[in-house]
Formats: structure tokens, C-alpha cells, sequence
């Protein structure tokens, strides 16, 4: 084996490309002026080009270099700029989105925490099969999948409910019913992307499972509204759109209609609003429905009622019974003026049996925040018995942008009680020994970790919103003590290091 | 069309597979037996058939059904029980689960914001190229690649760093130097399944960007020792082994071996406890060392002092320096006890260039609890200037196994502050009021949704370590009060519904 067998260097001719980060880094960047590997950034790709493979063809000369040397290869040429976007749809959660997120989430969290619920996770990643179900749903075709190195085909979860069904299902006689289970999670859907559509979303969901009554609806309702008061939502921002299933179904029996085409009209009738109405009629034709059947079924999905609606279906029916309970139910949990009857609400999955609602913004202007309801036969298509169950999705975008739209978005900073800065190079150790007795004490502290010009301190103490500065200086800190700044007042005293909290 | 187009019937003749959930809601599955979609298990992916195709080749007779409608459609025949674990190698995190992962994680994000680090998220799925090195890096052969609908090779995160630079790079001049970021967010790998080893952790990340100096390093290893602080391990449980990648580097610098291949090198060493020393060996022979060199490399890896270093390499070089530099701050930190010098720790990513370190079980039992560095060269690897930096990685499973081990795992129950009961199934409304008032003053209320027996409740309240317990009964109601009990003494008492608190 050759003792030098790098005989060649590795040049690219091409002009390195320069992006700066912040120029006062520039002189840090001196020591490598490139990298191994060159990007070659093609519309939205990252491609690879081995740089080694390329440059060993186009020189042969010089040996391997003994100068300083750098930990990453000495590859000299271009690197082009990575792609820095993240992949199309997703996005990205610098310190400030973070924040709204955090905000958004303990909302949600505090909120189901409230109603007694316990907090629940499943893996991003499931097996396809628990997303496919044949009633037309859009979702089906938005499906993230793939096939795994195993030979597996999996998929990012476009919904939780599926994996929710699964794991009550995996638990079995080892729970207690009902279940009050809620979730935040990351739900995928492929979409042709649109003005706010993104492909990655948050989802809060919040699901009783064994509760067969109206009663776990209302209630599944009334977390909803308590979650809108708490962030600054009233009753004449957003109201919630009601129906039930089984309208659809009474009206369905009355023509005959199969069972099984059941979550097909379900996901054709979703779609009322966001097709024209021809397009809806043609679909329900293709299905097989009549055209009197047709008629019928939007007659009745045109109610806003529930007077108009009982006078149709009669008031004998489960629909009418539900809904008339729901309302009841709804004035004693005290938002009755948040809800309003509408037969055309239906919801997109096909796994909804029972009471459907949709939360709304009342200028029109959004799509749904909200959505759910009640599901008691999803379990068997799991091929388990059934239990009664509902739920809701709530994603984190919409309401959003009701919030913006609103004025509502909370102004939320980074704040940190202390910023501790060393006066000299030699004392950095002592500042650290000061923050961590700070830290001990729960409070937090923005440690100065490079030797700085108190100007730079007091900058970086404003963007951090700091409320003290402590300086750690050599006379005082002969003394055990330390300088202390309240930045608010400028009020300034000494204080013995053990003292600090 | 036709008026009535489904003239077949869809049977399957199989018997139904019945898995019962629980005994008690078996009444309410007797609507519908089966569904539409049946799943063959086989090992542990699913498959669908497609029943109505099936069916309709095996039947031909009777016609749509107009007996009690169910909406789910009306297949009778098998469903097979769906797969109910989760993919292979990932995790769901039932209620008890999920408190475990809170705790950690909220034991992370308070250190993290006890140092001064802000919040920060990328999408879990990334384009491939952002980790794809050529340093024969085992992260690569485990990528969960794929392709997308629109053709693009994207890839599930399999660590967090990647992403961190390029939001870095993204941001530009509009952030201010140092960044102190902090994320926990799950990471996958496509690895063989051994003992212990899933697909998909979450890891704990904190990353100094801007500051070239040491105490970037001791912060963040501090900021661990406070984590560990936190959470009961104590410097006999645990420690680091810390040594520079500079190490590495000067002793290849004497052999003139070049600078592209020091990636590579430090990639091979890494596996050092791995894999038997002929294959390392055979391994840095293959890359074009000497066996000089590699003599040499394994003699000055197997140094445990810093004094045996600084003999072997000389006073002079930035690896001793730096390593003097980090033991002395350790002191003033105060966390020199856990500290060790050891230099055949060199991490297995290709881009760390000075500081590494590792967090170890002093008992040898597990894997590296933490591990991280400074990886100086980064960003230029991506076509930017590059920016001093460092970090750390932290997973969520081998800490589990640690506390485990140590009897440290923390005991979290659910535990509500109330459980509200209606003692008539009219006054469920008044509960769900009751249930309001209380939530509304930040109580958290299981409220009893359905009408049950006292012995129920009682039990209910157990299980969710209730501290009272409220009763809406009819004579209270009407006088506008409700019966309180307090479940741990047995004292009762009547309470007006407005001083409910």
C-alpha cells in the first residue's frame, strides 16, 4: 500500500460562491475557504456532485499539502448555496414562530387538561393501510407514501383518528371506558399548494371514546368554546355549524339507498361549497341515486333549521332526536349562541355516523377552523367490535389567521431574567460560576460567553429583553460580590455572590 | 341510469372475526357486523382487499336493503383485525407514555431556557442532499429516503444539525450572533432492529452559533450536568469523555496525510469500541495510511491523561489548548469531577472539527447517552461562510434506560381536581354548568357524561386520583347548590353554585 497515495489535489476551477452570513464572522471563515461538498442547487433540488470523482479527472499535479490544516478537506473550488428553504409546504419555526406555536399549543393543552383529558402521541409514520378507505375521500390522494427500505408501504399520517382507533384497539380490556384522550401532532397531506395550503400541519385532537350520548359531543363542543375565550374568540367571531349523519341516512332510506354508498354521498356532499352544485348532482348520478333522490337530498341539506328540518324528516327519527338534544345541551353548557343548524354540513371523512359540526368564521372569509364528530363504526373497519366514539380536528392554521385577522396574535418575546457578563477575559469562569447560582435559583440567565465591549452587552441585554445585568468584575469579585444593573430603573448595587437570586 | 343499479348483494361467506374491546359495549356493536374494508394481516404489514369487487363475483341476489340503515356500509362477512402495532421500530405513547416524555422534555426545555436558549423547529422531512456526506458516515446508509409525488428525493431528519445550519443560513444578517438555539424533535433511522434500537427517537438539541471560544463548549456541557442535576443523576452515575478532534488532526498532519481524508478518518476511529481493532486498522490501510500512521493514531487514541497527551503531541498545538482551556473553566463551572479526558472519542459525524465530548454510564452497561462538539466548517459544506459553532445531541431512550436502571423514573399519575356527576340523568346539563363554573377557575373536571351508578363514579374518581368529588343532585339544584366531597378525608359539604371554586 503506497505511503502517499493522494498524489493529486483536488481543485475545481470554478469561483468559490460567496453568501455572508454577518460580516463580523467573516474573519473566522479564513481558515477553509470550501468545502467537499459542492451543491449544485437546481430549481428547488439539491443535487451532488462528488467532488472528488471530478476533480481527480481534471488535475493530477501537487501532493498532499502539510500546511495548517483545516478538519474538513481542502477540496478548493465552488460550493454552490444549498437549497435554504425547507422542503415545498413545510415550514421552518425560527425562535419567533416558535413561540406563537408554543403559545398556540399550551392553549390547547391547558384547555384538554382542563376537561380531564390525557395527553397521547403516535408515530408520524404508519402503515398506509390504516389511511385507505374507499369512499372517494380526498385524502386518499393526498396520501404522503412510500414504500420503506423493508419493503413496507407506510405513509406520514394525513389524520390521527386512524391511529387513535389502532392503539384503543392495541390497549383492548386494559383501559377503562370512556377514554377522554387528546393529542397535538404533525399531519401530512400531498395538496397542490395554494394560497395557504400548506402540506404539513399541527393538529390538536380531543376524543371520547365509550360514550354512546349527545352528552360527549356537547361536551367535546363546549372544550372548543372554552379554548376560543381563552385566546380572545368570541361568540360573533366564530360559530359552530351542526348537522347529523344520520339526516342524510333517513333521507338515503327513504330511496332505497345501499348502505355502502353511505360515505360516498358523505364525501360527495362535502364538497356542496366548494363545487358548483351541477357538478355535485352528476356525482350522486354516477353513484347510482335517482335523480328524485337527488333532489330530495339537497331539498333537505339546504335546511337551517331545526324546526324546518323536523317538519321534513318528521320527529321520530335519531337525527332529530340527537340534534334537538345537542341544542338543549348546548344552553346549559352555555353556548347555545355559538351553534347553528346547517343540514349541508357533512364533514370529508367517510367514517362519521352520527352528530357532525364545523367551526366557522362568521365574515366568511376562512376555511374551516374545526371539525368533528361522532364515529361508532370506525372500529370494525379496524375488524374489532365497535365502540362509540367521537372527536375533533382542530389544525393550527386557520385559527391563525383569524387571529391575525383579528388583531388577536399575542406580541410574544424572548425575555430572559439576566443577562452575566466577565468584565475581563480571565473572569469568564467566574461569570459562569455566578450564572449558575443564578440558575440554581430557576432563574435564567443569558451567560456573555465571548469577551465584549459593554456596549455590545447592554445591545444584546435590550434584544433579549434582559431585567438585570450582572457584571463580574475584579475588585468586586475579590470581595465575593458581583455588580448588579435593574435595567429597567438603572438602579445599580453590589451584592455578595451567595446572596444572588 | 339506473334506479336501482346495486341488484347484488355484497356477502362474504367467512365467519366474522371478533375481537371484543370490552364486554360492556358489546350492545352497542350489534348495528352493524362488519364493514367494507377487511384486512388480510400478514406478519405485520396489511393489505387490503377490495370487498366490493370480491363480493360482487361470489353473489348475485337480493337487493339494496331498506331495514335499519347503519352508515357505514353493510358488507357482511369477514374483517380481519387490523395490524394494531405500530410500525416496526417507532413507538406510540399511550397516556402513561406520554407523561414519561412530558416530564423529559419539559426537563430539557427548562434547562434549555434556564441557559437562555430559544425555541426552534425545521420539518421533520428535509431534502435527502441536506444529509447525504461522503465521509462514510453510518447516518447515510439509514436514511429514510424517498421520493415525493412531485419527484423530489426528501428524507425523514435523521439528526437535527443539518436543518439547524440551514435556517441559520437562511436568516442571514437578520439575526444577531451568538444564537442560542434549542429543539426537541424526532429523528429517524432506518437501522437494523437489535435490542433497545428503534427507528425513531426524539433528540434534544442545543446549539451556540457565533462563538469560537471554549465556554461555548463548557456552556453546553453544563447545561447537560444541570439537566442531569435536575432529574436525580448525580457525577457517579454518569460522566463525559471529552477530547478534540484537533487531536486527530495534528497526528495526520505529521504524516502528511490530507486534510480530505480527516472526515473519513474520524468516521473509522468512531467505531472504534465497535468493531475489533483489525478492522480499524485494515480500514485506515485501505483509506491510504501508513502503518507508521496507523500505529501512531491508535497509540495517541488510547491516551486517557491530558498530561500523556500534551507529551506525545507537544505543548503547542490548538487541541491542547483548548482541552487545558476546557478542564480549567470545568473547574469554575463545577463540574470538573465529571470530566474525563479520553481521546479516542472522536463522534461519528463527519463534521465536528475541535471540542467532542460524550456522556457515559460510569457502569459501561449502555450506549452514549449524549454526544456532541464543535463543528466549525459546516456551513461552508453548504455553500456559505462558515460560522463557529457547536452543539449537542440528546436522545430520549438511553436516559430512559439510565433512570430505569437507577430507580429514578418518576412516578406520574393522572390526576384531575374534580369529577363531576349528575345524580339524574336531567340534570346532566346542571353538571356540564357546574363542570364550567369550576374550569373556568382553572379546575380541571372529569365530568361523568353518561348516567352511572355512585359505585362507578367512586371508581372512576380512583383512577383518576379525583381530589373531589361533585354531586348535582335535585333537591341541592333547586336551591341552587351542589353536594362537594372531599375524596381523601370524606368530609362532605353543600356549596352555592356561584362560590364553586
Amino acid at each position: 500500500m503506497p505511503a502517499t497515495p493522494f498524489s493529486r489535489s483536488f481543485l475545481i476551477s470554478q469561483p468559490r460562491f460567496n453568501h455572508y452570513i454577518n460580516p463580523i464572522f467573516r474573519s473566522v471563515t479564513h481558515q477553509l475557504s470550501s468545502s467537499p461538498f459542492p451543491f449544485n442547487v437546481k430549481s428547488s433540488t439539491v443535487r451532488f456532485h462528488c467532488a472528488l470523482s471530478q476533480a481527480a479527472e481534471t488535475d493530477s499535479t501537487s501532493g498532499g499539502r502539510s500546511g495548517a490544516l483545516s478538519p474538513t478537506p481542502p477540496v478548493t473550488g465552488e460550493v454552490k448555496k444549498i437549497d435554504v428553504n425547507p422542503p415545498k409546504g413545510t415550514r421552518d419555526f425560527p425562535p419567533e414562530e416558535m413561540r406563537l406555536r408554543n403559545w398556540l399549543f399550551n392553549n390547547f393543552k391547558e384547555v384538554s387538561r382542563l376537561y380531564g383529558f390525557e395527553e397521547i402521541d403516535f408515530p408520524v409514520l404508519e402503515s398506509e393501510a390504516l389511511f385507505v378507505r374507499k369512499a372517494g375521500e380526498e385524502i386518499k390522494d393526498q396520501l404522503y407514501c412510500f414504500e420503506d427500505r423493508g419493503n413496507r408501504r407506510v405513509a406520514l399520517r394525513p389524520e390521527l383518528t386512524p391511529s387513535l382507533a389502532r392503539l384503543v384497539i392495541q390497549k383492548g380490556k386494559s383501559v377503562s371506558l370512556p377514554l377522554k384522550w387528546f393529542t397535538v401532532g404533525q399531519c401530512w397531506r400531498y395538496e397542490r399548494m395554494t394560497r395557504g395550503r400548506r402540506r404539513e400541519h399541527y393538529q390538536w385532537n380531543m376524543d371520547i371514546i365509550g360514550v354512546p350520548g349527545v352528552m360527549a359531543e356537547a361536551e367535546l363542543i363546549s372544550s372548543i368554546v372554552s379554548f376560543f375565550k381563552r385566546i380572545g374568540i368570541t361568540e360573533s367571531d366564530v360559530g359552530f355549524k351542526v348537522s347529523s349523519r344520520k339526516v342524510l341516512q333517513e333521507v338515503l332510506k327513504c330511496y332505497s339507498i345501499p348502505e355502502n354508498m353511505f360515505g360516498k354521498v358523505c364525501v360527495i356532499i362535502d364538497k356542496i361549497e366548494k363545487i358548483p352544485v351541477d357538478e355535485i348532482k352528476k356525482e350522486l348520478k354516477a353513484l347510482g341515486l335517482s335523480q328524485e333522490a337527488v333532489q330530495e337530498l339537497l331539498q333537505v341539506l339546504s335546511v337551517k333549521s331545526l324546526t324546518e328540518l323536523e317538519e321534513r324528516l318528521g320527529g321520530s327519527g335519531e337525527a332529530i332526536a340527537d340534534l334537538k338534544q345537542l341544542f338543549s345541551l348546548a344552553e346549559k353548557f352555555g353556548y347555545s349562541k355559538w351553534l347553528q343548524l346547517d343540514a349541508s354540513v357533512v364533514r370529508g371523512l367517510a367514517y362519521y355516523t352520527g352528530i357532525v359540526f364545523e367551526g366557522f368564521d362568521r365574515e366568511g372569509k376562512l376555511r374551516a377552523i374545526c371539525g368533528g364528530g361522532r364515529y361508532d363504526h370506525l372500529f370494525s373497519t379496524f375488524g374489532a367490535d365497535d365502540i362509540p366514539a367521537c372527536g375533533f380536528g382542530f389544525g393550527d392554521a386557520v385559527i391563525v389567521e383569524l387571529l391575525r385577522e383579528k388583531g388577536l396574535l399575542p406580541e410574544l418575546s424572548l425575555q430572559v431574567h439576566n443577562i452575566v457578563c466577565a468584565l475581563d477575559e480571565e473572569l469568564q469562569g467566574c461569570a459562569a460560576m455566578a450564572a449558575n447560582i443564578l440558575r440554581e435559583k430557576g432563574q435564567s440567565v443569558d451567560l456573555v460567553l465571548e469577551s465584549k465591549p459593554l456596549k455590545w452587552v447592554f445591545k444584546r441585554a435590550a434584544r433579549t429583553n434582559a431585567e438585570r445585568l450582572v457584571l463580574v468584575g475584579n475588585s468586586e469579585w475579590q470581595r465575593g460580590m458581583v455588580r448588579v444593573k435593574i435595567l429597567s430603573t438603572g438602579e445599580q448595587y453590589e451584592v455578595k455572590l451567595d446572596d444572588l437570586k
